[in-house]
Formats: C-alpha cells, sequence, structure tokens
C-alpha cells in the first residue's frame, strides 16, 4: 500500500455505496436507463432559469482586462457586496461585503470554515439523520463529527446536545432545510437551540460557531419559510451555494457569510480567506461569481419540486408508506416498512427502483428518495415501490 | 483566540507579505495605480485565445439536460479522455482517460495528490528556489515540506537529495519551468533525479511520488522544450492548470494525469477522486471542464510573453544588473545588488516598483519579477530599477 493509511481505510470503509452505485450501474446496462428508477442522486434536473444563460453570454462579451484572471482570494468585491445585500434581507441582519467569502460551492465553503475553526481532536456536532460527507469534512482538519440523534419530527434535540458538548467541541451544524428529511427547523426549536448553544460556551469557557448549511433554502413548499439564525446566534456562519438555487451545482459556486457579531471576527473571516486559499479552491470560479451577483434571490421553478414531491408522496401513501410531505428540499425521507433498511433497498433494487438507505445518513430504519427526476420515472417507479411493499406486509 | 491556533499562527508568518501587498495598496492609492509599477503578481495579463469566448458561447446554447450539473467527481469521461489523448502526446506515453482527473485549477490537483499520499508526519522534498504555496498544501494534509538547495544555475541537486530521504519521504514535488526562477529542468536533470528516485525507493523499501507541477509549459521561449517525466520515473503525477496557457487563472480549472505504471496506480487514483470530492472541490467546474476539452494544446500568445521578457532583461543588463534571460515563465528571477533582498525589496518600494523578493521563495539574495504586464509598466519602471541600482552601487 503506497498511498495514505488514513485514505485507504475511507475507500474500504465506501465499499457499500460504491456497490450500490455499481449494481445500479449494472442494472441500467442490462435495462436500460429509462427502465430503471434511479432516486439515488440529488443532482438537479429542473433547468437553470433562461438570464442565467443570457447573463453568461453577455458577460463573456464584456470587454474587460483579465476578465477570467486572478482576483481576491475572498472574491470580487462588487460581487461580495451583492450578497451581502441580499444576505442581510434574508437573515434579517445588515451586514457589508467584508462579511462574505465567495467559495466553491457549499462544500468549499464548509471546509474552509471548517479548517479556520478546528484544532486538533476537537469535536463537531451535528443532528441526524444528516448529509455524511460532513464526517470528511471535519476529519479533513483534525476535527471529528459526532452525530446526536434527533428528536421527535426531526426537531433539533436541545437536552441531548447540550449533554454531549464539553470544551472540545468547535463547532456545531444544522442543515435546514434538512438533506435528507426536507424539514426546516421552527424558530422556536432554533431559538432553544441558540439559547442552549450560549449556555454550553459559558459553561465550556469556549465560542461555539455553528455552521448553517442552507443549500436549499431556496426550495420550500406551502408557504413554509426557512428561519433567519443571524439574529439568534452571533456565532454563526452561513455555508450556501447556489447549486440547488440555480440548478448549477457541477460550477461549483456559493458563499460563506460570517455574522459581524462572531466573536473573534476579523480572525475568523481572514482566516477563512487564508483557507480559502491555501486549500487548493485559490478563489470561487470568476464567471460564475459574476453571473450569480446579478441573480440575487433568484430561483428555478419550485412549483416544478412541489408537483414531484406530491406526485410521488400520494402515490407512496396510496400503497400504502407511512410519510409525512416534507416542506423544502427536493428529498423525501421515510420508515421502510419492515425497519430493515439495508434489506428493503435491496428488495427495491430488485424492481429496478434505486434508493440510499436511511444508514448512509446515520438513521437506519428509513430511506430517502431523491426526486429530483422527470415525472415519468416517478409515475413509472410505483409499480415497483407496491411490488417490494407487498413483499415486506 | 477562538479559530483554530495552526491557521492564526500561518495568519502571523504571512505578516510580512501582507505589509508588502498594504503597501503597494497604499503607493497605488496615493500616486496612482498607473505610476505603481506592480510586478508582484502572477497574474497573467495576455488576452485568452478569442476561440475560448467561442466555444464559451456555443456550448452555453447547447441543448442538453443537465449541463451544468453533478458529473463523476473525476470529470466528464469523454474531457478526461480528450486530455488524456493530448498528454499522450506530451508524457511521450499512451495513456487513457482512466489515467486523469478533472482539477480545481494546479492548486486542487496539488492538494488531493498530497492528501491521497500523505501519512501523518511524512515529508515532501522540493528543490529552491519554490513556490511556497506547497508548504501550506503539504501542511494541510498532516505532512511537512522539506526544501533542498538548488545546484548550480538552479539544477536540481541530486546528491543534495539522495541524502535527504529517508522513509519519512512520500512525495517529491518537481516545478518545471520554474516559478520564480523560469528554469526548466534538462532531460538530463530529470533522468539522473529520477535514477536517484528509484535507488532511494529501493534503499528506504517506500514508493516516493514524484508530482510535477507544470502550469507554465507552455510559456517557453527561443524553442526550449519542457522534457517528458513519464517516461523516465514510474510513479509520476502530471498536475497542471490552463491558468498560464489559456489565460484563466480565476476559472479554476486544470488536471492530474497519473502515470499508468505506478505504484499501487488503481488505489492512487481512487484516492485522489474521493479526495476531490471530500476537500470540497467535489468535481472541476463544468462549463469550463467542455471548453478546455477542445482546446487541447492550445495557448495564449507567447510571443507577447516572450517581447515583454527581452523588453525587462535588456532594459535591466543595460543597467547593470546581473541575470540570464529565462527560457520559460513570465518570471525573471535574479540577484540583488548588494546581497540583501528584503532591504533592496524596500528600496525599489520607494521608487514605486514592486517585486518579491527571493525569501518569499526560500533563496534569500534574489528577486523575483513577474512580467505579465504591460510593456509601458515594464518601460517606466525603468527609473526606478536604475535609481535603486545606483543607490546601492
Amino acid at each position: 500500500m503506497a498511498i495514505s493509511t488514513r485514505i485507504a481505510d475511507m475507500m474500504a470503509g465506501s465499499s457499500f455505496i460504491r456497490k450500490m452505485f455499481e449494481t445500479g450501474a449494472k442494472l441500467k446496462a442490462q435495462y436500460g436507463a429509462d427502465n430503471v428508477y434511479d432516486f439515488s442522486l440529488g443532482n438537479p434536473n429542473v433547468k437553470p432559469i433562461s438570464d442565467f444563460s443570457a447573463d453568461l453570454h453577455r458577460i463573456i462579451d464584456e470587454d474587460q482586462v483579465g476578465k477570467h484572471g486572478y482576483m481576491p482570494n475572498a472574491g470580487y468585491p462588487w460581487v461580495r457586496a451583492a450578497v451581502a445585500e441580499y444576505v442581510s434581507e434574508e437573515q434579517k441582519m445588515k451586514i457589508d461585503e467584508g462579511c462574505v467569502i465567495m467559495t466553491c460551492g457549499a462544500g468549499g465553503g464548509m471546509n474552509i470554515a471548517l479548517k479556520s475553526i478546528l484544532n486538533p481532536g476537537d469535536k463537531v456536532l451535528v443532528s441526524s439523520p444528516c448529509f455524511m460527507e460532513y464526517k470528511f469534512y471535519a476529519d479533513n482538519h483534525g476535527g471529528q463529527l459526532e452525530i446526536i440523534p434527533s428528536a421527535e419530527g426531526f426537531d433539533l434535540d436541545i437536552d441531548a446536545f447540550e449533554k454531549s458538548i464539553d470544551a472540545s467541541v468547535a463547532a456545531v451544524i444544522i442543515n435546514s432545510p434538512n438533506n435528507p428529511s426536507g424539514k426546516i427547523y421552527s424558530e422556536e426549536n432554533l431559538k432553544d437551540f441558540s439559547l442552549m448553544l450560549d449556555r454550553a460556551s459559558t459553561r465550556t469557557g469556549r465560542s461555539i460557531y455553528l455552521l448553517c448549511d442552507e443549500p436549499y433554502r431556496k426550495i420550500v413548499f406551502d408557504g413554509a419559510e426557512v428561519p433567519a439564525v443571524f439574529p439568534l446566534y452571533r456565532n454563526t456562519i452561513v455555508v450556501t451555494s447556489y447549486s440547488k438555487d440555480l440548478s448549477i451545482p457541477g460550477e461549483r459556486i456559493g458563499y460563506a457569510a460570517i455574522n459581524p457579531g462572531a466573536d473573534d471576527f476579523e480572525n475568523l473571516i481572514n482566516a477563512m480567506i487564508l483557507c480559502n486559499r491555501i486549500l487548493g479552491f485559490v478563489n470561487a470560479p470568476a464567471l460564475m461569481q459574476r453571473v450569480v451577483a446579478g441573480l440575487q434571490g433568484r430561483s428555478v421553478d419550485i412549483e416544478a419540486y412541489r408537483r414531484k414531491r406530491d406526485l410521488l408522496c400520494d402515490g407512496l401513501s396510496d400503497i400504502g408508506y407511512k410519510l409525512e410531505k416534507p416542506k423544502g428540499t427536493f428529498y423525501l425521507f421515510l420508515e421502510v416498512p419492515g425497519g430493515d433498511d439495508l434489506s428493503f433497498v435491496d428488495l427495491l433494487q430488485e424492481e429496478r427502483v434505486l434508493v440510499v438507505p436511511g444508514s448512509g445518513f446515520a438513521m437506519p430504519g428509513y430511506f430517502r428518495i431523491s426526486y429530483c427526476v422527470d415525472d415519468s420515472v416517478i409515475i413509472n417507479s410505483m409499480n415497483g415501490f407496491r411490488t417490494a411493499f407487498d413483499k415486506i406486509k
């Protein structure tokens, strides 16, 4: 073994997910992609808004020296200012460009934030179910992710978090609307959570940064709103991307915004800018920065996702699946009939229906359906969902 | 201090460079940007080729579902294939798409390679003078950079490397054409170096990976050629970007290509793909991947850089500076009159000429002039260069 033993271990550990993808690829080769119902990926299939392409064309033709060149590592000052203006509204707190760093997607933003905060051995807490990349992101920078089981209805379990916080906890991640559950934490739950963080911080004598990973903030339904977190807790860093809002996840553009009242603010933002550089991101892609500056607050057709959600949820409810319609994201996370997610996912695979077991989100007994697919995939998959359901019952 | 102590230390350590930039900004505010001759940055000022914009327009209009979406973490298979075909020529060894990973620039490529290879405490060797970001890149992943002084004429010092290699050495970086020296290592020097690596590897019982950071490969003059390294040493990973070839450093697009004969090849490439994902890059920007696929082997007007080099070198020689015309890159690295680079850089600053001291490249007594600037900047700076020179003599 000539490579890093740590990375070799990670590869061995992720063989389960790789096996799932390999099985999916084999099924598609065998039956044709149209006859496999792939709900395993969070790759938006709704088209970007037409202004996105129009703006790209316009910007490419602008006569400006160095327009594809380096800019400050934090991004173009005028792009950061446009984002700051928008974030001020969304977070109900006036911030300026000095609080914003343009990043290579939310994944880039999370990594520069964690690298800036963590000392070796520090813990990062998150509520289950959760996006498991966080485990790698914490580990990348010497930290360790600890997963706190959620309360009833996927709420943040305030007591459980409070009991788990000691002086080794440097950061807490929340992800709302949540991947995979679609849960939007209520303002009340977030207020209680913030008060708990304040108490815990006083008790441990350590600033605890709250990383709000919010790439699904605009994918919400039925008039739901995602509460602002800046007014609730000063040590908040919002990390997000335009991947889902604009259906451009492959372009790697997002930002991190820091509450101006955060402890050690100047050091924190300068550390994040430094980490953006030294981790090799250097800066968020130039052309995409310029495009998104003019598309603040815009999003793809959310109604299309609402329709897909209803099509899926109504169909599965009719079959007998127990579920609640999620208020956000393009994921449905529901209990598996029979309780064993790994074997139920296998049953669905036999029907050429690909989903991800809850074990992949630290919540066995559930499974995730990613419904950012053509309506026809949802409709045509229903027979498979029914057959698997009937086999268990 | 609420942030990472390691990052805080790095920020304190980089205060010298920050001070330099602050002084530069102050001078520009005071005298006007046109009256400050800024040779401190490697930000290409030659225009991208017109096909770059034309191809962007065409690709943006292509009717294709998910064209800004996620693709495999290693990049689009057809883009990797186009790169593999080109690298096969350049490296004089047939490779296929399975040897190529599209990356967020060379900085991204170096980081995923080092993370894939390094175990805690491992050493990474590099020859001086060198791009000091390597120190951070090694440190990011638990490694430690060790700088080996170069031989006469910036050649790789084979003996010095051989003596420094023990079982803790996991990787060696070479950067040719070199930033800051412009040096292109000769085929003979590289052959001797490769044989030494083979001997050292046998002695220590450990595979030593050679990371060839080659972003300046196409910026060469006077018919110079950069030797292929794949045929010389099997454990080679070439990392590069289109930043300088196409004048698009802000767009963060590059690739890593692994010699198919490398030890532990399958694990190595899979590790690098995994690291591309978990470090938060996820994938190289989608649109840029599609554009560069059709621009293999293309580059901006190298003749413009040749002209700038000659203008600068001839002017400085006339004044009395001791220098050799570099065969590659857009940097000139030369001895400071008087020998003290820090105080000479201050002298130049008094003349509103901004350059980087050799201390910033682990080679005090020299300074770097980055000549990717308008010809007029070079011409108008000559008085300042003369005055500083005369003050020392």
